[in-house]
C-alpha cells in the first residue's frame, strides 16, 4: 500500500520477519507496546531491538523494572549480542528502577526522567515491563498517572520505544493492566498458536496495531533460538493466538 | 423502508458502502458512535468522514484526546487526504484536550467547549476518543458528568458528530466505558469477522443501532488501504464481528 | 386457559402480534418492562404502544429521560403517526426529565411525578427509559430508591405502563440496572434470534413474565418496518434470543 | 427409602407431583427455598401451598414483599382458589411488608415478626420474595441478619415455610443473593428444560436439597394452568433446568 | 505405594469405599475438607464419619454451625444410627455455635474452643459448616483469622477433623470461601457426575487432595441410601464432578 | 541451543524427567516459581529439589508457612527421603513463618530473613507456600511489598530457590495471587492432562516461562510415586494441563 508505506522513516526491529511484517520496521518515533504471557519472550525482543540500534550506531536506553542489570545483560550476552562492547563504547546504557523504591521511583518518573532519556541521546529506548509501574501505585489513577509520565518521557526526546507488558493471564490478548495499550502508538502481540485439537504447538505474534502505516494482520510464527527471535513471515496465517 | 427514509438529510460518510447501509449517510445532527478494537481504523474513519465534509465545502472539527496535532494530520496525508489545505482553508481545525491535563480539560469539556465548537461552526464532529475521558475523572460519577457535557458540547451548535471509543477487549460488542452507547443516536461497531474455523479472517463492521432511519443490520467486511476504509456493502452477511 | 384470561381487562399493544402471545395485550394496570439492546426497538414499541391508545381516544404521556422532545416527535413522525394531532388534542403528553439535572430530577420523581402524571390523566404511560435513572445516584441505594418511586408514580393513576431499559451489553436476557425486573409485573425481551451457524439471523422477542395471565413463552420474529414493530405470532419457536 | 421416609410428618404442598417427588410432600417445619427466573411460577406456587393448606382446614399466612395485597389477591382468584372465604374464615392472612420503607421493615423483622406470625397462628408461611429483603439493607451484613432473622421469626412458631427468591439471571441455579440456600432446610428450583438443540422447550423443576429426607433428584417438567401448577412425576429425567 | 501407606495410622471414615479409595482412610490428624453443593450428603458424611468412631468405642464431637441441635439428631436418627445412646454414653457431644450471635461465636472459636474440645476428648472432630463462618466477621481479613482459628481449634487435641464447607454455586470445584482449602490436610469433592448428554446422572466424589498418602485420583460414584453414603469404588472413573 | 546452555550453571532438581526438559536443572540463582492446584505435589518437589541438594552435599532451607515442621517430616520421610541425617548433619533446616502470627512474620520477612537465610548458607531454598504470604496482609499493597521482600530476602545470598504457589482454581494456569509470577524467573506450572473426553487421566507439568535458557514447552506427564515426582520427558506432549 504506496501511500501509507511512505510516511514515517522505519526503524528496523532487527527481527527480519516482523520488519517484513511492518513494512520495513515500526515507524520511527513511535512507540509500541509488546505485550505476552511469561516465557514469549518479551525481554529478548527488547534487548533483539536495541542491539539492532547498535549494530547499526544508533543508541539505546534499555529502562529495567523487572530485573537487575546483572541478569539482564547475562540473558543479552547468551545470544552472543555485544553488551559488553555496547556498554564501553557508550552506544547502550542500561537504567533500573526498583518498584521496590515506590517513592523515589514515581518522583524520577514524573520528573526527570523525560531529560535523563534525552540527555543519554537514546534513539531507541525499551522499558521492560510497564507491568511493574502497577506496583508504584494504589490506586487506578496513579497509575493512569505514572504510565503517561512514562510514555511522555519515552516520546521526549524522539526516540522510537518499545513498552513490554505482561499479557492478562486470562485474556492474554489484554494487557495485564488494561491501560497500556491506550498510550501505544502500536500494539504486537506475542502468544501461542495451537493445532487443530486446540493444543498449543508453538509461538506466534500478531501485530493488532500499528498507526500509521498498514501492517499484516495474519498470525505469524515465531521461535527463540540461540541467536534471538524469528519470525516465519511467509507462513499460512495460523489464526490463533 | 419509506417512511424513514424521508425524515432527516443525511450526511455522507465519505465511505461509499457504509453510506449505502445507512441510506444515504449518518442522519443530520446525530452523535454516532464508532467503537472498535485498536488497529480497527477508528480513527481513520473518524478523518475520512471529516475530509468527506471538506471536499463538499462542509466546515470539520477534530477534537483529539489521544495523539497530538502532528502525528494525527501525518496520518491524514498518509491517505493523500488535504488536510494542509483543509487547514489553511480554515475547513479543517483541530482541537487538543491533553487527557494529563486533567483539571483544566474537564474545566473545558464542562465550561466552554459548547460555544467554542459553535464559534468554529463545524457541520462535522469527531471526538477521539471518549475513551480517554474516563481518565479525566476517578469516579463513575464524574466520568457520567462529563461525557454527557462532552455530547452536549457537540449537539450544541447542530453539528453531526462521531465519537470513537475504544471496545471492551474482553467483549468486543460493547464500549470500554459501557456508557458512551447511552449518548449516541447510532452505534456503528468495528470488527473482525472469523472464518468457519473461528480464525479472523478480515475486518467487518455493523451498524448496531441508528435512531431515527432504517439500516442494514447484517455485518460487513470493510479494508483499510491507501485511500482510507472501504466497505463492501454487496457481500454476503458474514454474521460475526 | 379461560382462568386467566377473564381477570383483567387488557390493554391492547398496538402491535397485534404481540397482542396475541399475551391473550389480547398487557393486563390493564400493568408495569411492564421492555428490555433490549440498542437498536432493538424499545423506544419504537413505546411510542407504537401510546399510539394504540390515542387512536382508542385514550390519553398517553411520554416519559423521556433519553431524547429531547423534538428527535423524539420526528422518531414518531417517520413512522407517520399522528404526533401533532395528538399533541394538539391533549391525548399526548410528552414530559422531558434531563439526567443531567441530577438534583431537579430525583426531587421530581421521588416527589410531585405521581400527582403530575395523575393530573396528566394518562391511561397509557411509556418511561423511555429507566436505564438513565442511574445516572441519577451513585450509589445503589439512591437508585433502587429512585426507580421504585418512579413505578410507584407510574402506578399511582391507575395506568398501564411500559418501562424501556437497556438490557445488559454481555447478559441481554437481563436489564443493565439488573433491578428493574423487580417492579416489573411483566418483562417482554427484544432481541435477536440466531441461525443454525450462530449468527444473528434477524430479531425475535419473548415474554418472559407477565404476573395474572397466561403467556406464550416461545420466541417470535419481529421486524421495524416504516409502520413501526410487527411481530410474527404464528411462526415456529426459534429458541434464540 | 424406608430409613428416610419415616421420620417427619409430611406437609403436601398441594402440587400432586412434587409430593411425589419429595415422599409426600415438605417435612413439617422446614424452610425450603423456592428459587426461579421471573416468570416460573414462584407466587403461585406459595399461593398453591398455602391453598392446600386451607382446603385441609390449616390457617396459612402470606407474607408480601413483592406486591401489595390486591394484585396478590387478584392472582389466586384467576386461579378459582377460594381466597376470598379463607381471608373471611380467618385461615389466610396477608401480610405486606413494604421494602420502600425501609426502617419500619427492618425493625419488623428484627423485631416483633416472630410474634406477629406465632400470634396468627398460621401452620403454613409464605415469603414472596426474599430477594426484596436485599432492598432493606445497604451491606452484606445487614442482608444477611436480616435474611436469618426473617428465618427465625418463621421458624419460630414451627410452621412449614416456602420462601421464594429470584434466580441469578446469569446462573439460574443459585438465588440472586446467594445467600437464601444457607437458611433453607430444601431448594426447589424452578428452570426451564432445553430440547437437544439447547432451545427452551418448557418448564421444568428439580429438587437441589431437602434435610432429612430423601427425595428425587431428577428434573420434571412442569406446567402452569387455570389451576396452578402441576408436575409431571413420571416423566424420563430431562436432566437440564 | 509402600513408601505412603506406611506412615501414618489411619482413621477409618465409616464409608467402606471412600476408605479405599484412601487407603485405609482418613490419615490420623489431618484436617479433611468435604466441599459440595447443597444436597450432596456433606452433614451425613459427617455423622456418618463420628458414629464410625462411636462404634469403635471413639468419642466424637460435631460442632454445629448450620442446624440446631434437635433436627441435626433427627437426621442421625433416621439413617438409624444409635446417637441416642451415643450421647448418653458420652461419646458424642454435639455442640452449637450460632452465627447470628456474632461477638460470642467470635469469641469462643477465637479463645476457649481448642481447650474446650480437648476437654471433650474426641478423637474425631466434625465442623458443619464453616462456610458459616464467613456470617461471622463483615471483612476477609476477620475471615481468615476466625478460619485460622477454627483449625487450630481442632488441631490443638490431636483428633481428626472433618470440615464441611459449601461448594461455590458457579465453580463447584472450589469452596464458597475460597479459604477453607488452605487450612486443610485433604479436600474430598461432592458433587454430580454427568452423562455424555451433560446431564446430570448421580452423585459421585473424588479426593482432590490428601498429604501424605498416596489416593486414587479417580470420580467414583456413591449414593445416600437409608444406611447413609455408600461409595462405589470399583466403577471405571466417571472423570465428571 | 547451544547459546543459552552455556551461560548459567545449572541446578538438578532432583527430578531427572524435569531436569532434561530444563537442559540440565534450573539456572543457579534463579527464583522458580511452582504453581499448581491442590494435590499436585507442589511440597513433594519441593522437599525434593532440597534433598537432591543435600545428596550432593549442599545446605538447603525449608521455609514453611504451610504446615507445622513435624508433619512436613513426616511427609519426607514416607518418601524415605533421609531428611533425619540431614537435620543433623546442618544440611537441612527447616524454619517456620506461621500466617497466624501476622505482625511478627512480616517484621521478620522485611527485616531479617534476608541476612537470616545468607547465614544458614543454604544454596537451595524453598518457600512453602507464597500463596499463605496474601494472609499477612489485608491490602494489595501490602501483599505486593510482602512479595517482593520475601523473593529479595531468598536472592540476598545467591541460593537458587523454589516458590509454591496454589494456582487459582477457576484458571488453574495462573497462581492465585496473580503476583508471584511478577517475581519469578521461571514457572513451572503443575496440572492435570485431560482425554479426549476431557477428563482428567492424570498429572502433567510444563514449564512457562524460564529465563537465560531454552526449554522444551511441552506438557509432560508425571505421577508422584512413592520416591517422590518422576517426570516422563520423552512422552509425546498431551497439549493440556
Amino acid at each position: 500500500m504506496s501511500g501509507s508505506e511512505k510516511g514515517r522513516a522505519r526503524v528496523p526491529t532487527g527481527i527480519a520477519g516482523l520488519d517484513e511484517m511492518l513494512g520495513g520496521g515500526f515507524p520511527a518515533g513511535h512507540v509500541v507496546l509488546v505485550t505476552g504471557l511469561p516465557g514469549t519472550g518479551k525481554t529478548c525482543l527488547g534487548l533483539q531491538f536495541l542491539m539492532a540500534g547498535v549494530a547499526a550506531g544508533e543508541k539505546g536506553v534499555f529502562l529495567s523494572l523487572e530485573e537487575d542489570v546483572a541478569p539482564l545483560l547475562e540473558t543479552a550476552r547468551q545470544f552472543r549480542w555485544p553488551v559488553d562492547a555496547a556498554l564501553s563504547s557508550g552506544l547502550l546504557k542500561v537504567l533500573r528502577i526498583d518498584p521496590k523504591e515506590t517513592r523515589q521511583s514515581l518522583h524520577r518518573i514524573q520528573g526527570e526522567l523525560g531529560k535523563e532519556l534525552t540527555a543519554l541521546g537514546g534513539r531507541r529506548i525499551v522499558v521492560d515491563s510497564v507491568s511493574l509501574l502497577n506496583m508504584l501505585s494504589d490506586d487506578e489513577s496513579g497509575r493512569r498517572t505514572t504510565l503517561f509520565a512514562l510514555a511522555a518521557a519515552c516520546r521526549e526526546g524522539g526516540a522510537t520505544t518499545v513498552l513490554t507488558a505482561e499479557a492478562d493471564p486470562i485474556h492474554p490478548e489484554v494487557s495485564r493492566d488494561g491501560l497500556s495499550e491506550y498510550v501505544a502508538d502500536g500494539v504486537v502481540l506475542l502468544g501461542y498458536r495451537t493445532g487443530t485439537d486446540g493444543h498449543r504447538v508453538g509461538l506466534a505474534l500478531r501485530v493488532l496495531k500499528m498507526r500509521r502505516t498498514s501492517h499484516v494482520r495474519t498470525v505469524q510464527p515465531y521461535s527463540i533460538g540461540p541467536a534471538g527471535i524469528a519470525v516465519d513471515a511467509k507462513a499460512v496465517d495460523f489464526g490463533g493466538a
